[in-house]
């Protein structure tokens, strides 16, 4: 259903906070704090890992000796409180507590000095097959990563790789925790892109078979689908740029090197969703043309069809006047006369259509 | 109505004073001054905070304790005389006065060393449901801002949380007072733009239905206004960006924080804006394609219709003719050939239709 | 007459100087030199204003006080003479007369050290109501400004200003009698641009009632004129923002502040004039799609027409041969059933277009 | 001929030298060599000016003295040893003269310290009067200036300003001789695009009377001289961009205020070939309008003609029909009857349309 | 067949690695290694050149004296091993790794300090005529450059330049190889664009004849495959404007004059595929028109005859009726009279249409 389709981008500048609510109100308004909110805390050195669901945010920040990196992870609906609590503990500014509520923000990267807050966005087909985005917010300290996210387990692989893989990542500190969680978003989008390909060629092997209305819906809902994902991508690129450039000490070097690949990979999917989307209007022009041309050749039959009918007609119904004197209807000649003159006619107006190129 | 409707953006010209009058004159031209203009001075510090309506201009800038914010709010059209006041009173540039006066200046901030001068726009539904804007001036000097508004009781907000809410606004300084309003006059630009959408969906589920005249003409007043909002939001971000980037003295390290928040949001209308500019084109576009495409599903029945039709009553004409001598009509087998002959003229051209997958 | 309307733009290129002429070459080309040129010396200083008509340029350097700013104001056509004394007077540079008489000039700012020479556009409608621009070329010097125009009283609020108003002008220098000028030079945009607001307007209620042949027609002088305009203004902002930026010693401080004025006034006027385009943009493509429209709704009652009885007058006709043997005819009951036919074909039709949803 | 129109613009791309060929190869390709090319030398000082025409590159670089500056001026389709002898005698690079024999180079400057490369495009109409361009490449040194043009006559007005005018060119440099080269190429636009405005004008007289199939094929032709143009001429808008910008030594400071007049000629160029597009695609919008407006004019006289008729030929059919038992066609009151009906049927449908304001 | 075209594009973002995979994991995924790689070292120096064919990459490194030059050629699809064991001897970085593997990079250039990576696109006709474009892979190190491509023999020009020609080549170091590489692979583009020329050109002459389902679908697949010529060309541009301007010590003064030269010949590739698109669109743009021209033209004709018939068939018919009381069918006047009324009809409509301008 398109309209529902559309819901993703036409929903997308909702805000929770009440117009002349005071700046860093951290207020999730009307909507219904429903799903329960899971807190797990996973901590690691090169040595191991070790992985905690916790109740309540007061045990988040306690002992946190300096050598292991801290992931705070927290999925589904963070409720005031938890919040309100988490901005305790970690020093964060009211204001990105906003924006964590808010979760309809662009992707950015603010730089706190102590801490980054970065917003990213996840692609997401909800249960009507629909493509939405969710948010998922990071706080990157010195040696903690609090992530939230409205959603549950798109970041499990992240998970994975710290607790089995024992990769480079744990080797790393926060900086690449955070680059991991990043670079495993923005993998979500390739699949994403790759079914709306997908959908662009079976429109396209659809079309040639004839123009339905339901194609035109389609083209229509890929369209819409690829204006979300441009919008959401767009600033993801200004962010990721904004991380490599910033002299921001949070970031070390090494760490760059991969988010330079990062924002490799945003500019690709930038790249594909300009090309779709020039796809799509080329389709879309194509059968334009397609339909004024199936018209026009509607419309020649038609002609064709009138133009040598509608003279014979008019001979024939003038013979079939019932005029007391008409000389030609007793005349022996008559009859032979006007089949001679009718196929004269036709013979002419087939030669003028045939000269037009009509047929 | 939409003349009516679009009279925001082609008003959005005027100017009061005339051609070659000299530059820096207060005059407000043919506009009839008739709403009374109303003028309150708030003044706080942490400790306490007090409203007085004040008569003339004159005692604005009596009495003033450096320790102390003051917000001089004037409501209404402010006539030439009180203006002239105001402007000697703080020291303001009749440049800026002029601009006061001549109610549809863009968005911008100018620099006075002393104070900065501010314009910003806020969006208003005037009696006939049309989006109109108006304009807020602020004047921002070190402990006193200054805002002449038109309307009445959109900066109410602000006044309240001075007053009663006690909170971060009442221990700093006049740049977060000016902050506040800016905040409060975009947070209005959210409900608008959130009922342009509704608008939107509504447009599209009606047009499921099928096109109808007012529908287009809904669409173009769709259109109209985000072109309002686009041409309004835009300089509103370079003002803003110029209050974070400027060396500006007024303006504390602390209230740039909020101000980045406010710059976000502005950033937020405007990717909105587009987005709903571009699927009010693609409504728009799909319409069209509807329309043409319907008109060739009628034109083909049309088709079907008239050509089957045709070479059947040209037959039946023909042997209407009343020659003497035409043996077929005496012929016994003359009725039924005919018959057969049309049938196979219908059946002939049944065919062809369903292979050209007319029918 | 349109075409007489885009002479505007379609000759906004010519050149007067011949192709290979060498360059700095003052030649006024094929046009006729018929209007008288008018020279006239304003000169003040705080204390009192003096204006006098002078015959031959040699006059117009001589006895110049250093505490007086000078405007020598040449209206109407100057000829080459006048010219070449001017530059020889004022030691202007050859390339700079070239384009004094090349009255197509984009705006423009050169700052040569001892003068600037500035180029600004004038709108005007001439005789058959058509919009054109006419060249203001200023050489600004330490203590003069030379003025050329070829129209005649548009820069005449100036000369009052200075006879009679007394203001800042008169304690002022040079270059705020050359911000004077151009301040009222732009200030003549507005009226031009609320005048197409106008006409865009009126177009708009006409178009309500339907749509004629001239309303496309005047719709295009719209969009043409708008062109125009844009054309004219877009090099305005950069001529005077060079003015802003530069480090002209020429341009005092004090005036800076009036030009960013200037400035933001260009900027509107841009402003407006994208926004009208856009609207008229908008107006035509609504207006086409109102063409197809009325195209299909017209074609509607023409199928709904003709399908309904072509295959009635079928049977009709049918029944109109004159075969000897048609049993059907002699029949008690052959007329009543073909009627009882006729309308049910009529009916089934009938209904199959309501479902269509045609009728 | 259209597509030999369009020849200009489709083989812009073409190169000489083969794919994997080494860089710097000198070679002319597939085209013939039949032109003969044409060596003048001229050379001058402000006291004296000769020109010789020499046979072999060889003698082109003896005997010169450091006070004349010399101008090698090669006419036609120089042939690849001539080239390498060029580049030996003047120590020119091999990729220059690799550009200068594939002469489809955009403009451009290149700096290679001792000489300057310039290419620049002169604008031709060939002998089928189509438009296209001609590569001049020019090498600029401290004494010296080598211009190689296929063509052959263009720059006669500049040798003949040396030898006959005496004016600055003598004075100057080789650098000012540049100059004077680049600004009679440029020069040539002028007429090109008068030229192209006529044929605007000329078209917009015609389409008032009627759209013809060649007025749309002769818009195209407009539209790719137009394009071929912007092509040409944007590139070179940058090219004496960087002239003005480089540090080079090569440019004089006197020489640098001329070429800025070269530059707002190639901006005015930019500026009048981008109105034309726009006015040509305003011309193209405008008449493809005036054809769907037209279209329903016509659709809407079949619809009324159809409309009004079918009935009434229905129901003379009707009673055309030959059932022995038709009560009205016996009766006394049949005839008026029908007549009276056909009446009121004619008149309902013309009542009907005039209220759809169709008649 | 237009799908398998479009291929190119649709598939120009899919990603070998999966979905959370750890970054820089070098991972084929599920495509088939199936042709086997060919792995050649090319080793020079000013006196000699020598080729070798390896067998596995252990040896890739051994034996490398420092004033030769060395070329490690891998053709066809890597295995993961052989990657693998590259990176070892050359010490390269992983992400540099991964993106070799998946084939589908835009160009880029990175610099790792002791080496550069450079990815760029061979464009390529497949089996089926459809454009495609290559991976070609560079590490460009000290004295060795490995190039690796997934074809076969695009490079063989290089190879024979080295090995045979002993021009410039063997004189300079691995950034000199490299460039020749770059510039041999930007080479292969100018073949494909002129081949689209050539189609461009031939479509068009088809047109004049008339407008067919195929031409539009050609149109669609030129559009199409400049889409992907753009998506390629734009990075590449920017990825040699990177090898320019970066500070990267592998890349020596002389061979940066040659690589000014590929950049422009990439601009030169840039201009022509966007000149090719606005062609391409104003083809389609031009034949749009030209149906709806000639829509337009059948439609005239049929109103025409159907205009001038319908009455007189109407006539006709009516008398035709069977009424017994009609005074005009026994008045001998009554058959004359009716043929003149018919007469004046058809006259007064054929002047009608006349004044119309419809025949």
């Amino acid at each position: 259903m398109p309209p529902a389709q559309k819901k993703g981008v036409l929903h997308g500048f909702r805000r929770a906070t009440g117009v002349g609510a005071a700046p860093g109100t951290i207020d999730r308004g009307p909507e219904p704090i429903s799903s329960q909110c899971r807190i797990t805390r996973i901590s690691f050195n090169i040595e191991n890992a070790e992985e905690e669901v916790i109740d309540t945010v007061g045990e988040l920040n306690e002992d946190v000796p300096a050598d292991r990196v801290y992931w705070f992870r927290l999925e589904g609906t963070v409720n005031t409180d938890t919040l309100q609590q988490l901005g305790d503990a970690f020093g964060l500014h009211p204001l990105a507590l906003e924006d964590v509520v808010n979760t309809h923000q662009r992707c950015k990267v603010e730089d706190y000095d102590e801490y980054l807050f970065i917003v990213i966005r996840l692609p997401v087909c909800d249960a009507g097959g629909n493509l939405t985005t969710e948010q998922v917010s990071l706080f990157v300290g010195d040696n903690f990563v609090v992530s939230i996210h409205e959603g549950s387990n798109a970041l499990d692989p992240v998970r994975e790789r710290i607790l089995w893989a024992r990769g480079r990542i744990r080797e790393l500190k926060s900086d690449y925790l955070a680059y991991t969680i990043l670079d495993t978003v923005i993998d979500n989008y390739f699949p994403v892109i790759e079914e709306i390909g997908n959908r662009l060629n079976s429109i396209d092997e659809l079309l040639e078979g004839g123009f339905a209305q339901s194609h035109r819906l389609e083209i229509r809902n890929v369209r819409s689908d690829l204006l979300l994902l441009r919008k959401t991508i767009w600033p993801q690129r200004e962010a990721i740029a904004a991380l490599l450039r910033d002299d921001c000490k949070l970031i070390h070097e090494s760490t760059r090197t991969y988010l330079r690949d990062c924002y490799d990979h945003t500019i690709q999917l930038m790249d594909v969703t300009e090309t779709y989307r020039e796809l799509c209007a080329d389709l879309r022009d194509f059968h334009l043309a397609d339909i004024s041309y199936r018209s026009s050749e509607v419309m020649k039959t038609l002609t064709v069809i009138a133009t040598l009918f509608m003279p014979l007609s008019f001979i024939a119904s003038f013979y079939g006047m019932n005029f007391k004197r008409m000389p030609e209807l007793s005349s022996s000649f008559g009859y032979p006369t006007v089949i001679l003159v009718m196929a004269s006619v036709a013979s002419a107006f087939l030669l003028f259509f045939r000269r037009r190129g009509w047929i």
